[in-house]
């Protein structure tokens, strides 16, 4: 029996927070059963949506929170103006230990902020980054930055990497993960000054991963490696634009089944094997972003998701909780240092 | 019945040349009856292919070329010592107006930096770009830079706006098309200092097209603008990115269909409508990218593509030089310019 976890629910963040928030956790609780609830928002609204769902009401607390961030506060603006909001009571939680880690739905920037601000950035690594896993054809694998960090150098990627391996271990359970640095092409001539020097400082490093080299685009959704490594400009945009990808080819194919009444028969038949394949490519089934490099668990569900991807969101702080990645990290960097020459900016802060 | 049109077609590049060359300029051939070509590459090995080609026959010339580009050649070394190669050769008939345009599915370092060389930038430009189009929610979309970029400023960006929209007037026959400007959200806050210094100059620029501000890479393939304008770092990765998403995609829905004999029947009444399908987005058919901001037409294609696919490719190339594109970009350019403050590094240079 695993001991019992904590978790800080930001009741109040997302599209349509706080009901979706609460079928999300009825839904976790289920899964998880022996995880407990602390839920951050307007004490009046959450109560009587408490008492409607019988499976969460023994398993969860709620904190009244006089606030919340809205979808288009600043980041700047919610540190110094959300000190009572539910985001930062629920981050507050984690700080002193009360929850093993956060789930919000909420604005991503001003999570990010406040979380830094109050959990700290683990020792020796210069700035937290978000990742995120997702269906590939060899299974699942993983990326990060997906837009904490607009421009990254070098030291930056190196530090993804190691976090991002670290992550593919919890995760994933991947003992010893692949490790890409995406690229324009495969050539070691190829990218910006970043990715090529990143690339020689991990050709060159001792590591508790396996670094592959350079990836493309392409090897995204082929599985070509565990852990794509990139800067949260590019990620954002190549995760999105995947996700597009899926969308339109998803549009095309009900199209595709409704142009004739054979196709439609056809659909009927293989509707099974069809929903088999849905499942496969859900977003839902991958939503949860973890906030990497903090001294805590910290997981950004889609704002627009629903309650079966909230609790997706749920199950990836569950798997960080558990797996002691926090712990991990930090063993992992100082392994990393240890091994390898600190990294200039390291050596000079 | 319009103008007939040459073509000077790289025989030697790509995975399966010459035979490949061939094979892709017949099909091209049938489909515009008014078009010729010239063939540069080994006499040897072309004459006896191009007997075997009844309707290529009459409509094609060889010029024998002595050396071909590696797949593996740097830039440089090509611009060095390929002066007697079959794309050097290809390039030098645009040149010397022999060919309205050429096409090579060879080294795409090499083809631009000796497409540069030979054909010049247009005034006004300051490096061209690489553009494509593809297959969206709501038709065709182009996007660039592809790659010939891998950093940019904001005056970059704000070219690229404008040669693209003059390529999605000649490629796809819009009118005023719609361009965006590919970023991590659609605030005006986000991104990094080019694409929001772009952003502004565009916002209050006189323009030919419309200026529709930020787009995120989901609106890649949602159709959301008919342009969509980024580096060549992250538009390359975008494009991969979506173009394995799709693969990915093909192989999941195979396997469904495979999973019983119910989905395997399923799919037998529903192939014509799928067929459909794959044709909408049959890479094959969005083949050739076009470099955009020379004097001069020159379209690549994607090295490992079929005859179908190289096909495609010089149909891009007809379009462009039926549509009288380098002109047109001149002409923008001139436009622009005056219509604006000249860009800040177009004053210094």
């Amino acid at each position: 029996m695993p001991a019992p976890i904590t978790i800080a629910l930001d009741a109040m963040g997302g599209d349509k927070a706080p009901a979706l928030v609460l079928r999300g956790a009825e839904i976790a609780r289920v899964r998880f059963p022996d995880v407990h609830f602390i839920l951050f928002g307007d004490e009046a609204k959450l109560r009587p949506l408490i008492a409607k769902r019988r499976r969460l009401k023994d398993r969860c607390e709620v904190r009244h929170a006089e606030s919340l961030i809205g979808a288009t506060d600043r980041p700047a603006q919610a540190l110094r103006r959300g000190g009572q909001s539910s985001m930062r009571r629920a981050i507050d939680a984690v700080a002193e230990g009360e929850a093993g880690g956060v789930v919000s739905a909420g604005n991503t920037g001003a999570l990010m902020a406040m979380a830094k601000h109050v959990l700290k950035t683990v020792r020796g690594i210069h700035r937290p980054a978000i990742a995120s896993f997702f269906p590939t054809l060899r299974g699942e694998s993983t990326m990060l930055d997906l837009g904490a960090n607009i421009e990254c150098d070098a030291d930056n990627l190196v530090e993804f990497a190691v976090m991002g391996a670290a992550f593919a271990h919890t995760a994933l359970g991947i003992q010893r993960p692949t490790v890409g640095l995406l690229n324009v092409g495969v050539e070691e001539v190829k990218g910006n000054d970043a990715v090529k020097q990143a690339a020689q400082i991990l050709r060159r490093a001792n590591l508790s991963f396996d670094f592959y080299g350079f990836v493309e685009g392409n090897d995204i959704a082929a599985g070509t490696v565990d852990v794509i490594v990139t800067d949260g400009f590019t990620g954002n945009v190549a995760l999105k634009a995947a996700e597009g990808t899926a969308q339109l080819y998803t549009s095309f194919l009900r199209a595709a089944f409704r142009r004739s009444w054979l196709s439609k028969l056809g659909y009927v038949l293989a509707r099974p094997a069809l929903k088999a394949l849905r499942e496969q490519v859900d977003p839902r089934v991958y939503n949860g972003a973890m906030f990497v490099g903090l001294n805590g668990v910290v997981v950004k569900s889609h704002g627009g998701t629903d309650a079966k991807g909230f609790a997706s969101a749920i199950g990836v702080a569950v798997d960080m909780i558990r797996g002691r990645y926090s712990d991990l990290i930090v063993a992992e960097c100082e392994r990393f240092n240890a091994a390898n020459q600190p990294l200039p900016q390291a050596a000079a802060s």
